[in-house]
């Protein structure tokens, strides 16, 4: 894909540079909107408005909604008041909104002054919903059918004015704006009779989005359900719009990006990497190192004040890495799981005892197979391959209890943590790696500690 | 969602109970496949056949295929030889190689003995394909138009034939089994002319997937293209089946959940954490601490060789855990964004040295603002605050400068590595948190004593 993009992009450049307009359109209409676009984002940005001129009205439409916003603002600046409203008139009512939604106030101005009065009412209402609410990635541009009507007038209706709609495939039935059903066009042409009412043969346990459903758990029931289009009602049930399936993924894909970043210990980004600058890079990523390193004073005050303990035993300083790393690892597993879970709608605070006695069974496991192996490692390795002398049995058995106890501790707080941030109204992904690893470290240090004083009398 | 389960799960016992057959069955009646399956779930195990039998046969195929492995077990073996015959006859033919992968070999023999000689057929091809493969996920079937064919032709052969497919809004056209373009039932329903031949309106730039392209690119493309099917082609173009939409998305969240296990320090697993018993977990999850855990030796014989060093100052050890911890962070903060990007299509290996350069402007940044501020800190809250007299300037500059060289190191490291672990067919996943942490702390340490040795003369 991306070594054809390189090819396509010389070809394109050369044709541009000896003004080969109509093969240059030809290789351009063969195309899909969306490689048109990313092939967009390759060129200079001088030439990007003159290739855009030579497409077709509807497929620079569809470009133009794959394009990344620097380039549609480039493109809507150099546009003729006329030319903005061609592309606008072309746009679906959702797309309209994103791009109002990304653009500058002045650029917002003239899309809004080109789009007729119906459609900036339109975007002015869909602009009201919250963010990330199925009512701010719906679209109004739906067939909707009346019950009454024959199989062979709803045929008839979607070939009238299905030309607009983001998908005809699935008709919402309504009385009075109220959704009664919903029928395929696959129920429609399949059925044995154009004369059946519709309403006979709708499907009339619907299941809807309301307005103010939040688009991860949108996107959760397209998983769920498999639907291609899911209607969206307001509080009274009436009819306002539909999300379909291709919203659904893009949320998908964008609320699970979301959760690495934050479980990577970064403010979630809207920018892609490859577009994303350093400075942007920068601000979404010190936030998180510095609070981390402030609270790592923590673990170093613990050492501090220990400080006796580790002269007296100096083999002891060697495996505090060893004790903190593994109790990270082991603590982010039991975390990056759970937070996994409740994004997939699996886990719920209610089920906390249940996660509890699961991963604590499973610590066990761990904490015992960790010990002896380390024992053993320690042992064989360290003292007798090594030849490290201050390493004693006792020795070895305090780090090897240490571990086992902190594996144990590590995966209680790991399950636990995720979902009382849930619980409070915080993101659980904020409860991964990074955030456990700091409180893993300071729990670990004072275990081992401990341990080593009662049996080292340090 | 859930609240609501438990209140039918309660009112279905009950009526189960009962004996209330009737209105048991005219409640699953309402119910979507994907709810039904969900609350069977919640009930216990002799009670499911029962409600199984109350369901209309084709809701019955439609619940059974949502339902988990075990019920679908569990089901098989209470069935005889002709219920299994008409559930088998239902599914779409992925749903039935899913199902046929998931079973024992006891249980497949029946299924592949009830189904009809041309399903058997068509599954042991389907089994053939590489697991993750667009073939393994691939369905036969579809609708097939001849490019001669006129529009009303099309829509009469959909209306004959589509009721088995699944999916009959994108239309292949073929030519000796050959693909030769695509009609959506859209541009068929709205064409203006019943007499047109389909050759006439078809996209004959078709995108296709081959057999053996990976399910994650195939996922892909469709989060890209926003299409609803996408036919499946053999080596020779020639028509093999196709993939919908559903199959992708079910395909997209599973490879987030596999990334983020990954990342998590664990080997992916196909059981969802409720559905995964505390052994499953324990095998998820040993060996990568063990292996981590061995790994830690070389931080381990650092701090060994440098113990007159720490003997002599003190105040050193203390920080070992900070500066182990920031390493760790600022590198799983580079490794989990470029690991993400390149599950996202948007990074090759070929982008290495643009990453490279971006990581390190980013890690100048980081380095330089964490340095200050640890500096401050250290001279404020540790020395003067918390009156740690062994804390001098000189040790202040040495923490202060590893922080700052070990940041860029391991933004350095965090993301090459995902990188050229891709290059060399690993998955990148692998080097996020845990390993990037092992490998920083050995690095950080290193410079540290470096350090330490160079300023402190020790």
């Amino acid at each position: 894909m991306a070594d054809h993009s390189i090819i396509l992009e010389k070809t394109l450049t050369k044709l541009l540079g000896e003004k080969k307009y109509t093969s240059l359109r030809d290789i351009l209409i063969t195309m899909n909107p969306s490689d048109i676009a990313s092939v967009f984002e390759t060129l200079d940005e001088d030439r990007i408005p003159l290739l855009f001129r030579l497409l077709p009205k509807e497929l620079a439409a569809e470009t133009f909604v794959e394009m990344e916003p620097d380039n549609q603002e480039l493109l809507i600046r150099g546009f003729s008041d006329s030319e903005l409203k061609e592309i606008v008139d072309e746009l679906y009512l959702d797309d309209a909104v994103d791009l109002v939604e990304e653009m500058p106030a002045n650029v917002v101005r003239r899309i809004l002054a080109q789009a007729d009065p119906d459609t900036r009412k339109s975007i002015n209402e869909l602009l009201r919903y919250p963010e990330n609410s199925a009512g701010s990635i719906m679209t109004t541009e739906y067939v909707t059918l009346r019950p009454a009507m024959t199989v062979g007038e709803a045929i008839l209706r979607i070939r009238r004015t299905g030309v607009d709609k983001e998908t005809i495939y699935t008709c919402y039935v309504t009385n009075n704006r109220s959704l009664v059903g919903l029928v395929t066009v696959k129920d429609l042409l399949l059925a044995e009779d154009d004369e059946i009412p519709v309403q006979n043969i709708m499907e009339t346990h619907v299941i809807s989005l309301n307005t103010m459903t939040d688009q991860e758990e949108a996107a959760r029931m397209f998983a769920k359900y498999n639907f291609l289009a899911m209607p969206v009602v307001d509080t009274e049930n009436r009819m306002v719009g539909i999300v379909t399936f291709d919203d659904a993924m893009d949320v998908m894909e964008e609320e699970a990006t979301e959760d690495i970043e934050i479980m990577g210990g970064m403010s979630p980004s809207e920018k892609s990497y490859t577009r994303a600058t350093v400075w942007d890079l920068f601000k979404q990523r010190i936030p998180w190192l510095l609070l981390l390193m402030v609270s790592a004073t923590f673990t170093g005050m613990i050492i501090t004040s220990f400080e006796n303990a580790l002269a007296a035993q100096v083999a002891l300083t060697a495996f505090i890495p060893m004790l903190m790393d593994t109790g990270g690892n082991t603590g982010s597993q039991s975390s990056v799981t759970v937070i996994r879970s409740i994004s997939l709608g699996e886990l719920e605070f209610r089920d906390l005892p249940r996660v509890v006695w699961k991963e604590i069974r499973t610590a066990v496991l761990c904490g015992i197979v960790l010990a002896v192996v380390c024992f053993v490692k320690i042992l064989l390795v360290d003292k007798l391959l090594l030849g490290n002398a201050n390493i004693t049995v006792w020795v070895d058995l305090v780090v090897s209890a240490t571990l086992a106890i902190t594996v144990l501790l590590a995966k209680a707080v790991g399950c636990t943590l995720p979902m009382v941030a849930k619980k409070l109204g915080f993101d659980p992904a904020v409860m991964a790696s990074p955030f456990i690893t700091t409180i893993v470290d300071a729990m670990s240090l004072l275990v081992y500690f401990g341990i080593a004083k009662a049996l080292l009398g340090v």
